[in-house]
């Protein structure tokens, strides 16, 4: 497993043959879309959704090897992940300036760097991969945090009759009825829409490209025809891919 | 005009009666939504959206007095400012490490503090009312950075011709044509929907609460009658707020 620094990093090494595969963060149940995600699926070419996972997310709380819990005057992390440790941060370390890192992964480098006794949030693998000392762990407030990562590749998955299909399209011209019409090819053949978001086209406000996941692989019938309806309707089009629905494994 | 550190204490001081009005961003045409806050919106009681205002963004950036554009060797910005002007930054100052700040006024006070000749990427208003010097402006690569605010108050806004209605809803039951069949109340009626929406229920991944944007006020008889068909295709409905929609001003 080859880690890269973002997430277009990931989709340039699937695109140029550097890897196979590349597992991305589309969406977390608490934070939503990861919108990096899809502006890259809506304007990367050659890449298909070929499958997801969801995974809960952990948080682990980590410090250089030697350094105490009642020694830190300050903890590194990513935004998000400080925001999902609020209430813990507040309850155990009110008085520890909190620093925004780039990555789960660089708040790891920045504590290694700081001058002050310093911990990072970061995800279980990063405990294990870096020479950390791992202070408390599901340091999380809500329990059912979880994200769900799609895997990137050239092609998507041979249909296996429990799937989803992601699709992208926009219209040029802003008529009442477009989404309404365009969505309607689904409800007609009874296809459950899973999730619908809009994304800005990044040319003007107020002009929107839609994400839609469908029940259902794009060689079943029904899933085929509403596709071919909404080519009609659309001026542009793109389907990402179909893929097996992920289902939690009974333990 | 009082500046509050968050979304969320924006929202609260409104709700409080500190101040009549706060103003938030809520949508970025490169960025797209600020999901703060929708999820301000969505579950803050006691808000209602009053007005819009659509103001283009002007990245500046700014050194303390004294320190010259050549010997900047850290750079200092919230990570969303960093990314908009990337390509600036790559041209200019290929060199400088670029880190991340929790806000771009955060980032002043960062580049305040650091212990090597630093700048900060700054909207024009905290260029003007911090001791700073002006390095260069309009630095952020897309000149169509344009973000959208919404004005926050106790009550939304009189009809005047031109509005527009944002409302929140959520199903319990997730049935195929759910969604179709609710957006058809718009479609039906002739009204346009300017924005649709998902934000996590933050119960369960795949759970979401819709937000959508109408033309039209939710005391013009059509608009009415089709929230009225959505409280009853609905198991949770918000009317967030009907206010002018905003046109830009001719100079």
């Amino acid at each position: 497993m080859t880690p890269y620094p973002t997430i277009s990093a990931v989709g340039a090494a699937v695109f140029n043959n550097e890897v196979d595969v590349g597992v991305v963060p589309i969406e977390n149940s608490l934070e939503g879309s990861v919108t990096f995600t899809q502006d890259l699926l809506i304007a990367q070419s050659g890449l298909s959704i070929q499958n997801e996972v969801v995974i809960p997310i952990d948080h682990y709380l980590v410090a250089s090897p030697g350094v105490a819990a009642e020694s830190v005057e300050v903890i590194y992390s990513h935004p998000q992940a400080l925001a999902q440790c609020r209430e813990y941060l507040e309850a155990r370390f009110p008085a520890v300036l909190r620093e925004a890192s780039l990555s789960t992964a660089a708040a790891v480098a920045d504590m290694q760097g700081s001058r002050v006794p310093a911990a990072a949030i970061c995800p279980q693998r990063a405990a294990e991969i870096y020479d950390v000392r791992v202070l408390d762990k599901g340091i999380q407030d809500n329990t059912t945090n979880q994200t769900r990562f799609v895997v990137l590749a050239h092609a998507d998955h041979a249909p296996t009759g429990h799937d989803r299909t992601s699709i992208c399209f926009s219209f040029t011209v802003d008529r009442p009825g477009n989404l309404y019409s365009t969505i309607g090819e689904f409800a007609s053949r009874d296809i459950n829409l899973v999730k619908i978001e809009s994304r800005p086209t990044k040319q003007e406000l107020g002009r929107y490209i839609f994400l839609i996941d469908c029940e259902g692989h794009r060689h079943e019938p029904a899933v085929a025809a509403a596709l071919d309806g909404l080519r009609r309707r659309t001026d542009m089009l793109k389907i990402l891919g179909s893929y097996p629905f992920w289902e939690p494994r009974v333990e």
